[in-house]
């Protein structure tokens, strides 16, 4: 797959230095293990942008304020999310520009490629589960004769079954700490269900979309910087964000791209071991199966491994599961972790491991709604009543969210008047994605320079750019990472927003982006073509 | 007001100490000066209640795993929340055993009195809030004929106002992570009409409730144990909470019980010069107004004495304003901290000033929605932008939540159809709980040994009880503080659920517990009854 060399792009990262509290991996390059990944490297001046337009509106005598940077907690500022940087807030004031002065640029609408936001693109709302919330938020229309011309059958029994789990049947009450017991009775069935293994309702934590139960296990796992936290390169970077805002350490694993990303225990055991001839001592082993930026799904064989290897080095698993529902192709197919091990004859006792799973992905997208759970085993019960007390601070996850992951874990089944419609929207929008993902996968390869691994999960291209040294230069001179010099001029010259790699960690001196295959099919077509074209015109403005 | 001499409690909290973390504060009393207030001492012997039953489920093998109460993240074992502790593990065993057993205890139904969840003790949500949420929920509905005889004509109109003010009219989306701009815009505007002073919508940042608002407050301005936030004792656990998972320091000021819980701002420069002398850097006051669990409502003038020593002190003025719609006394009136700094004549370069609110309280009482805002202040461009990008790792809060605050901050107006319902739903819910307040008022203080501030505002009575010291010697052999062995009793006899005096803060030697004025009117006579019996019936038992 690696079609170009990146040797001549070292030098660029050369002054990058290590920060104290993440780790300088080793990679698979050996010779570049003096070097960081450039995301783990905040502070170098590449990564520097231009400061978005509210800090040039600064007073002086703003000076007089008790907050400043100086004084705020450090750990905030070490925090990136590349995901809402510097390239959306750009593609916002852009945005604003089309609309004040329509004609200002080269495209007639800003294309949001940059993050997981499938409704935010035009893809509609599983009907069931809208039907069902409305009828709960709003339940003294449940025995009305017109809500039965408006409503489906099954959704006004479902609202009823529901209203009858939540005492009082108050929706706008504040919730058990992990939710209701009911609606986690209803999700530890669908596990169930799914996996072929007991779950545990009380193992359930419902949460406000699943990037809460991520800071929730990682504020219980870090006390120091001495904690270190083992996280696939690339990364979704709420994992590195969390884990700055706790004051831990991210040891990076790298994820082999010449195999598809494929995920070796012989690089996640020289990482341990490197970490702990450091003085860190790895408390968890993150997973995102599918992946995330990268879109690939492990085989069963794979994730035997990886349980064998946390079991055997007293890692939790994190597994970052959350695009459970979105798999592809047909040569693969999603296999909980949980299942996995529980296959392997591993129980409560043997293996600590905790399973996210949100509404905002899989073919509901229902990212507004902030639902999610984790399911979280092999925790003592003392722990968990930690865990428990944590979540309790925060009162409680909304109560529509917490429908919704019921409803997610058990949708419409044969016989239900929804079935059938639930069924073809269900199956349209995961074909259609299908579909979305090889076209510009195909799109992406038969670009000069660029190499992209298929998605065979998750909704993300992960392609590699093999920028010419005239671009490099360039993007030096313009103060800016290579990647994201390409995004920036991508994003002014097609209205396409992505991610520049660097957000997400790469092998140092490779060159990628992010892109999402949510933007609705008949725009695909568009896209392929104003992306072939802008990459024509910088490469012929840039070629060596 | 204190009709009852403390000195004899004292002794018992001799062998407190003084944690770590945790200023040990001056308080009225000098002659107490050495011990702390019970909530800071969370590891004294007298707070250890029996473990809640599953802890006694853990097996001995469960120590293979790689995760014990030796090594998660010691501040959480710190942190404490007294609303939703063991009293209230006790009550849902009790409720559990209720369920199974009926007549197995002298009581028919567990009355949750711990917690301002006003929907979960029978409290009817507002009509025009829900059919707009049902609305937005499933907007298809919105142009069937049907609809027009479910919903009112101005909720329809308002779920097709915030429809537009949503890009792609898409509920299910991420949104910008401040909240939908339109909303903000609404909530600036409410903010506006309550004020009469500007509010910028970028000023607003919608959040899932008020509490990961405070947290977010207090992971920015913490940085290590020498950064102290004043706090009021008794406070609400959220903010030690919150400043012990942020690894902070609580510096305690008293408020005076005798004057009506009175904030004096000579309590709080002694208190926040004692804090300096001990290398204590004070950033923020915290101001809970209506007090929690306090209940008194602050005179404008105090307010100006408190913005100004925060404007001399160089402190941040957390102004906790979620109970601004619950005022209970014709001589009280709410004034926004906002309000009163502008009337002084400070803006936005003289005063740093977050204000709270939250959709869970007023008259609308939406707990389960986790709905709310900070408006954030006097806080510099670039500092807010840190602010931006924590919010942003956590993508956005629930749209639900995010629509419900703006309705509450724009309820409907005199002419549109909803308006008479609203007005009659909003004043039978104010006008009954300040019914309740003043009766619960009179029956406490009519007890033996127990005066109660009135509740002008909030939700909440705090009543003092002069506990007998043959009580106290019980607590001590049950391994209690006095005022928790109080309240289990109070449980175990009568199913009514408060939270001990200990899980807010008081002055060492003093006992209290809080109790909300929640539980529907035509209950408030049982309970009365019930409180008042087991009142008589353990002083009874223990007068000396």
């Amino acid at each position: 797959m690696r079609k170009f060399a990146s040797g001549g792009l070292r030098s660029l990262l050369i002054h990058s230095f290590q920060q104290k509290h993440i780790l300088r991996p080793h990679h698979p390059s050996s010779s570049l293990s003096s070097s960081l990944p450039r995301f783990l490297s905040s502070s170098t001046p590449v990564l520097d942008f231009t400061p978005p337009s509210t800090s040039s509106m600064a007073d002086p005598s703003a000076s007089k304020l008790p907050v400043t940077l100086q004084n705020i907690n450090p750990k905030i500022l070490k925090c990136e999310y590349a995901v809402r940087g510097e390239i959306v807030t750009l593609a916002q004031r852009l945005q604003e520009e089309l609309l004040a002065n329509p004609g200002s640029h080269p495209f007639d609408e800003i294309l949001y490629c940059n993050i997981g936001n499938p409704q935010s693109l035009g893809q509609h709302p599983i009907t069931f589960f809208r039907e069902v919330l409305a009828l709960c938020d709003h339940p003294s229309i449940l025995d009305k004769s017109e809500t039965q011309g408006l409503f489906s059958a099954d959704a006004i029994e479902r609202a009823w079954q529901i209203l009858d789990q939540i005492p009082g049947r108050a929706t706008g009450a504040y919730s058990h700490s992990q939710g209701i017991k009911g609606l986690r009775d209803t999700i530890a069935a669908g596990i169930e269900a799914r996996d072929g293994y007991p779950a545990d309702p009380n193992d359930i934590f419902l949460t406000d979309g699943a990037s809460p139960a991520v800071h929730m296990m990682m504020q219980l796992l870090i006390s120091s910087e001495q904690d270190g936290i083992l996280c696939p390169i690339p990364q979704y970077p709420l994992y590195s964000a969390s884990i700055a805002l706790h004051g831990g350490t991210l040891v990076p694993y790298f994820l082999d791209e010449a195999s598809g990303w494929g995920l070796e225990t012989s690089e996640l055991k020289k990482q341990l071991e490197d970490a702990r001839s450091k003085g860190i001592n790895p408390r968890a082993l993150v997973v995102i199966n599918p992946g995330n930026p990268t879109g690939q799904v492990l085989a069963e064989d794979n994730q035997r491994q990886i349980v064998e290897f946390c079991k055997q080095e007293g890692l939790v698993l994190l597994a970052d599961e959350v695009y459970q529902e979105n798999v592809y192709v047909p040569d693969k197919e999603f296999h909980s972790f949980k299942k996995v091990s529980r296959s392997m004859g591993y129980g409560e006792k043997d293996i600590s491991l905790v399973s996210f799973q949100s509404v905002s992905k899989g073919y509901y997208g229902e990212c507004g709604k902030r639902g999610g759970y984790m399911e979280v085993t092999g925790i003592s019960p003392d722990v968990r009543e930690q865990i428990y007390k944590v979540a309790s601070v925060n009162l409680c996850s909304n109560i529509s969210g917490q429908i919704l992951a019921s409803l997610v874990m058990s949708p419409p089944k044969v016989g239900d008047e929804s079935y059938e419609l639930y069924c073809a929207e269900k199956d349209g929008i995961l074909s259609s994605l299908a579909r979305r993902a090889k076209t510009l996968e195909d799109a992406l390869n038969n670009l000069e320079g660029v190499t992209c691994n298929r998605a065979e999960g998750a909704m993300y291209l992960f392609p590699r750019i093999n920028l010419p040294q005239k671009a490099i230069k360039a993007a030096e001179a313009a103060n800016t990472a290579p990647d994201a010099f390409y995004c920036r001029r991508l994003l002014n010259a097609t209205g396409i927003v992505v991610v520049p790699g660097s957000g997400f960690g790469q092998v140092p001196g490779t060159w990628h982006f992010r892109c999402t295959i949510l933007p609705q099919e008949d725009k695909i077509p568009a896209i392929v073509t104003r992306l072939t074209d802008f990459h024509k015109s910088f490469m012929d403005e840039f070629r060596d």
